[in-house]
């Protein structure tokens, strides 16, 4: 029996000791962004770093001018290093009526078919997905004493309100983080049956603009049509950000944006994506991007523009006639490839004072920028962890797209020059940040079982 | 000394008492469109029937299903026949912290130059605006035991919550209330010291538009793009709504909208009016309508459409990169001279359904509707009040244009098939609904004589 072998039994022989600590760390209250419960995000470090010391690993709990970090090694094999990112803050919990159980008092519930999940908040983003990392590492250590390779674990407590901490810490400590790659468990499987890691995620550029017209709120029966009314000169900026085929029209924005290489347009087709069970799921039925595209490519490899907020003038009940002193919007620019957010942040501000009639000004504020995250899929790493999730799941893993961000990646690669394997074993309806938050068991038991499989791969 | 002369003194000589009337009403709290007010509005319209029945008119309080009308007459005169309407509900006093005294506290002020104001919720609006006229009643009473002419009143609790029960009560009553001329002081003054009659008023369409989407919000990271999204729609909508000349694009929307009289036009031209003046004040300059008119035209004789309010998605702190469900906006059509307000409504809707993509729905939401106004400036009556105002102020009074809409003056026409005189004497420093409402002393005994002269013009 190989020492994987046995260390998977080990795994399969302790799923309930696993779950019982789980259920430990989902009691501790780190909701990062309420500074009530800032003790409770210093205990959840002083748990992890507890349990890793307990493990082997030499844990630390470093202060940031926010909540700590947790930093652990474990250096006793030596040869390739990971560093393994995970976060112990969990989201905000309301509406709390909206859930079935105290969101810090976990519930272990068996469905009628036998299959059981783990209820609570930070159950699936990402206390489950960090302690599925953890208990790899502890069965290698149980069975064999060590690690397959070395591994460090830096463990953040601010991912979930902004994370202004990390990239300072990341340039303070890049000699005693980096290594050779990174590894982060926070991401989905491609469905239930299939693994997958994600290779592609697009960028973000966030901006608001606000609209300022008359110096107060104007009645629209003595004013209106005389005076300048923001709502309009919004309305006319947004809607000139899309031309008639859904291409967005900032200057020089599709700069860095290639047709999707043919290898990566062949993996996906085998993805079998069913727009249409994608689409229908939501209530929509009609791709709405750029004409000509599919809607896998839309969310994947293709730049957007989506106004997420717009409001003005007034939105009571009723009716009031009034031309408002300003408007505003929220729009976001999800970018692919090579396309640089700064670049894309200054045709978008062009774009508005071009739209500006007398008597208005925009204001702006910026909010956040990174750029689109491609890994390279023909390194050695990446085959690697793609055989074992294959090995695990008994069905090939897939390399896969995805149209949020992930800013940890991009500051790993620009702090550590690291690449990450982004391998996750959450669900889709495992309603993270919303109420009624779960984990499978079966997530748990397979995930453990594919880091214990992935860490022995990269020591080969 | 004519009777009038006699009249004029009286109100010189009461002036005091009849402030103290007026400070008795304004101390009732009569906000109607507040269910916990109902009582003080009874309280309200019982005051002004014991007032008017003391003065000597036939004066009694009608039930409705909301707050009650007061209904009084003073038959003593015979020939020409005339209704008075007002109001004696305010609007709330919100926010409470923003008033320099109790609002239902009146407090007489007198300015450094010896001119006095009484401050108040309602002392203009209308309270103030009522009084002068029961008070110039009072006065040719006292003097002449009669009025000049057949005098009814009608005042509504309802004015600034709706009015939903005006119409109906009109209609009920319409022998009852019929008159040759309707009278209503519930406007203002071209400047202090020039009076005026509006003789146009604009009408208005209000309508609210809901742009449906998928079932439920969505991450712009995971369906951006792909997703179709209302704020977008909706932002086309409503940019298209006027062409690059500031002309509103809707079907047939400028049929029934001719050029402005020559003769209107040569009477507004005598007004002075100071476009750079009427923008700068709230911070603008350039008159933002249609291209080629100018400020006054755009105000008082041109249509307009206007957004006063749009919505849709995350609009709070920061920043979330929310795809919305629904987004919406509500939008007025101020409407002049034969624009029909059905049509203009079909029109708009017609406009949002041509421009509604795939997976998009509308629903649309009625805020009530009005012609525009026009009363025949040639009409003996109109002349007769004209010169009266001017005798009073010592300089000629001014047929002017409106941009607001006033509903009853609409219903008085169609229920009843009256025109009406809108002379009134409010500044336009006297904030009404907003909070530290004034009323001058010099508008409340100017208006008294004013009214006085009227009264007598109209019998001649």
């Amino acid at each position: 029996m190989s020492s994987l072998d046995q260390v998977l039994a080990q795994i399969d022989a302790n799923l309930e000791p696993a779950l019982q600590r789980l259920t430990a760390l989902l009691r501790i209250k780190s909701i990062s962004t309420d500074p009530a419960y800032a003790a409770e995000c210093q205990a959840c470090a002083e748990w992890h770093a507890r349990d890793l010391a307990e493990i082997g690993f030499e844990a630390t709990v470093r202060p940031t001018p926010g909540h700590p970090m947790v930093v652990a090694h474990d250096r006793s094999a030596g040869g390739t290093s990971a560093l393994f990112y995970g976060h112990y803050d969990v989201q905000p919990v309301d509406p709390l009526e909206l859930w079935d159980h105290d969101p810090f008092e976990p519930q272990i519930v068996t469905r009628p078919d036998g299959s059981r999940m783990i209820k609570g908040r930070g159950s699936s983003d990402d206390k489950g997905q960090v302690m599925v990392f953890i208990e790899a590492c502890r069965a290698w250590k149980q069975v064999t004493g060590k690690l397959p390779i070395t591994v460090s674990l830096l463990l953040e407590g601010e991912e979930e309100s902004g994370g202004v901490n990390l990239p300072p810490f990341l340039r303070d400590n890049a000699a005693e983080l980096r290594a050779d790659i990174g590894l982060i468990c926070d991401t989905n499987m491609w469905d239930p049956r299939t693994p997958a890691i994600q290779t592609m995620l697009r960028g973000l550029c966030g901006e608001e603009v606000i609209i300022h017209a008359a110096s107060r709120d104007l009645h629209s029966g003595f004013y209106g049509s005389a005076a300048a009314n923001p709502n309009r000169v919004l309305a006319k900026i947004l809607a000139e950000l899309h031309d008639e085929n859904g291409r967005v029209t900032l200057e020089g924005f599709y700069d860095g944006v290639p047709e999707l290489p043919n290898a990566l347009r062949a993996d996906w087709d085998t993805l079998g994506f069913d727009a249409k069970a994608f689409l229908g799921e939501v209530g929509l039925s009609v791709p709405a991007g750029e004409r000509g595209r599919d809607a896998l490519e839309m969310v994947w490899s293709r730049p957007t523009a989506e106004i997420n907020g717009m409001g003005g003038g007034y939105q009571g009940e009723g009716f009031k006639t009034v031309i408002p002193a300003v408007a505003s919007a929220k729009v976001s620019f999800r970018l692919v490839f090579d396309q640089d957010p700064h670049k894309v942040r200054a045709a978008f501000r062009k774009h508005v004072q071009a739209r500006l009639p007398a008597d208005c000004r925009a204001e702006f504020i910026e909010h956040g920028s990174g750029s689109a995250i491609r890994f390279p899929v023909d390194d050695p790493a990446f085959g690697k962890a793609r055989q074992a999730l294959s090995d695990e799941w008994g069905k090939p893993a897939v390399f896969i797209g995805g149209g949020g961000s992930i800013p940890v990646t991009a500051q790993l690669k620009s702090a550590l020059g690291m690449d990450v394997i982004l391998a996750g074993f959450a669900l889709e309806d495992d309603r993270i940040h919303s109420p009624n938050e779960k984990y499978d068991v079966h997530s748990f038991h397979k995930g453990m079982r594919s880091w214990a499989r992935i860490l022995d791969a990269l020591s080969r």
